[in-house]
Formats: C-alpha cells, sequence, structure tokens
C-alpha cells in the first residue's frame, strides 16, 4: 500500500456530517488530520480563492493530501482506510461495502441530511417556497433509507461482513442525527442498537455540534 | 484476487444507464454476463416476488454472482473490475475515480439520468406536475455537472491518470445520451473528444436502446 503524505489537511465545516465521516475514519484508524474551517452557510466554498485552490465544484469535505486535493467524502474515506480493517479483504464483501456507501449517497444523505440542513441549520422559517415544496418527498425518501437499513440490520451488527467498514462510518454520520431533520428512529430498533455499537468502538470520536 | 462465481447475472432493463455501466465493464473486460429483463416503466421490480428474491429495494440493475446479489451500479462495476487495469494500481488514483463515481451518483445522475427517463422514456406529456416542477432544478443541475466534467477533461485524455478507469465508464453511460434529456454536448468540446475515445476502445460495447 502506497504510504499517505504528510500532513493532510480536511477542508470541511463541522456541522457537515459528510466532513464527519472522513474525521471519524482517521480517528478509527489513529490517523491525525490537521483542519480547515469554512462556514457553508456564509457561502465560504464558493469564494474565487477556494474554487480555484481547493475545489472546482466549490464543496466540501476536500481532503488535501500534500498538494493533491480529493472531494467526496466517500471517496477521502477509502483514500484514508486503503489497506486498512475498515475495508472488507474479500472481494464481494468489499464491492457490498461500496453498494452501501452509494446507496448512502443516493438515497440517503440527499434526503435525511438536506432535512437536517434545512430544520437544523437553516432553520425553517428560513426556508424557500421551493424548499419547502421538496420537504414531503425528502421525508418520503429518508423513511425509505431507513426502513430498508433497518430490514438489513435485523439479525446484523454491521453492514457488511463481522466487524465496522466504511459502509458504517457513511451511514452513521447522518443517521445518528436523523432526529435533527424531523425522522424519529424510535420505531428503528436494529438501527439504534448499531448506532449503540458504533459508539462503542474503541477510538470513537462524537460529531461536535 | 477472489475468483468471481460463474454465472454472473445482470438483472436489468436495456434502456437504463446504470445497468449499461454494468455492460459495458464486463465487455471490455471481457467477462460474460448472463441477463434477466425487466420492464421499469411496468413496475417489474417492484412484484413482491422480485422485492424478496432480487433486491429489497426494487430497484435495478442487480449484479447476481453465484446466490448473492449485488445492487448499485457502481458497486456491481467495482466488483467485476476488481483487480482489473480498469481501478487504478495508485492509491490515491484509485480515491480519484471512487470521487467522480460518487459525483456521478449524486450530481450527475439524479439530474441527467432523470431528465432522460421523463423526457425519453415516459415522454413529457405523460409527467406529473411535481415532476414538470423539479424540471428546472435538473436542468441546472445537470449543466453544473456536465461544466465540471468539462473543465477537468480540458488537456486531459481521462478521468483519473492514463487510461480509462471506472470513472470513465460511470460517467460514459448517461453523457453520452445527455441530449436525449434535453442537455446539449455542442459547447462541451472536451466531453465530447472523450466521448470519441470512449467509443474507440478495444472491445466497446454500444448502449441498446
Amino acid at each position: 500500500m502506497d504510504a499517505l503524505p504528510s500532513p493532510l489537511i480536511l477542508h470541511e465545516d463541522p456541522v457537515s456530517g459528510n466532513c464527519y465521516k472522513i474525521r471519524l475514519t482517521a480517528a478509527l484508524l489513529g490517523m491525525a488530520l490537521e483542519r480547515r474551517f469554512y462556514d457553508i452557510t456564509k457561502g465560504e466554498t464558493r469564494t474565487g480563492q477556494f474554487l480555484a485552490e481547493v475545489d472546482a465544484n466549490g464543496r466540501i469535505p476536500v481532503l488535501q493530501a500534500g498538494n493533491r486535493f480529493l472531494p467526496e467524502s466517500n471517496a477521502a474515506c477509502f483514500y484514508l482506510a486503503d489497506g486498512s480493517e475498515l475495508i472488507p479483504a474479500d472481494r464481494f464483501k468489499r464491492a457490498s461495502m461500496l453498494r452501501w456507501m452509494f446507496f448512502e449517497q443516493y438515497q440517503h444523505e440527499p434526503n435525511i441530511a438536506t432535512m437536517r440542513y434545512w430544520l437544523h441549520v437553516l432553520g425553517e422559517a428560513n426556508l424557500s417556497d421551493e424548499q419547502r415544496g421538496l420537504m414531503a418527498m425528502k421525508r418520503s425518501g429518508g423513511e425509505a433509507a431507513l426502513a430498508l437499513m433497518e430490514r438489513h440490520l435485523a439479525g446484523r451488527d454491521w453492514f457488511v461482513g463481522g466487524g465496522c467498514s466504511l459502509a458504517d462510518i457513511a451511514l452513521f454520520a447522518y443517521t445518528h442525527v436523523a432526529h435533527e431533520g424531523g425522522f424519529a428512529l424510535d420505531g428503528h430498533r436494529a438501527i439504534r442498537g448499531w448506532i449503540d455499537r458504533m459508539r462503542a468502538l474503541p477510538r470513537f470520536e462524537a460529531m461536535e455540534r
């Protein structure tokens, strides 16, 4: 496995669960990350300097490794964890881990993280009519994502294989704060047990909020 | 690398670019896939049998490997290509490949593939008011995704490194039919050159439509 350059710098906003995924991956692996902070509610990732020097897409998180930049939270987690026990050695299990990470970005984050951003970060009183018009769709999409997770975790401790992988880290980030987006986990017993197992991991680090 | 079980069965609808990604990956690798067909416009992936036996999420594509099932198109591509030249051996490049695959599922597919499905498969006259209300947002999101791709490909032949990787395959699927969703590629010279390079690859297979 190619060695990682030093230092590793996380360009992030601590309110973002996508940024937290990378911090949690590094923590579980015992890796140190430098941190640079941006406030997404103030447009600090859309400045000319950010677009030119960090990410032309104007988004965080971005993981900086030496003079190279890696956007997309789940890709950054994969980079840090490549060759570690957080990625299954078995070919099918490795692909199944990615399956849940793509599910997270396609069906979970756009619904649950967006609702949390609107209700918890921006505040319901500050939403646009367009955002309000999308809430019913986001709510049903988020509920469907949680239902699929609950069904999968019934009788399993982890999403793939016998221990925590990047699939668990990616899905934990916004699931454990889903209530901040108005998603109740009371009826999701398997998810709540899995959240407890995540929090009990050695070197676990909580999200800063 | 663990060997692949035989047969490999792709549960798919040929109209879907997500399904095509897996077929194209297999073709470029010279692998044979059995195929099972479903018509998504007729709800054939939401039947009780499909939900119980193939995918509880009611979606295609699903790659069946022996008696195991792998949803999520990009995860299925990774499974087939694991250990091949379609995945860079360099750690940073491998993560960069995943970066573009996550971008594809988060910013490209939900806009460009959805617009194509609405306009080309369902037909504009058959859309609901809710779908019509989302079109402006999907259009601007898709344009932004294409602009980022164009900028990245200016001066590069491939998304990552010196040859075709899964990042190119994932992004090719819906980009080369973007016009069917109303996205013109006339102003995207770098993207058009890259599409030509994709089509010129040995063992390239076209999408069936």
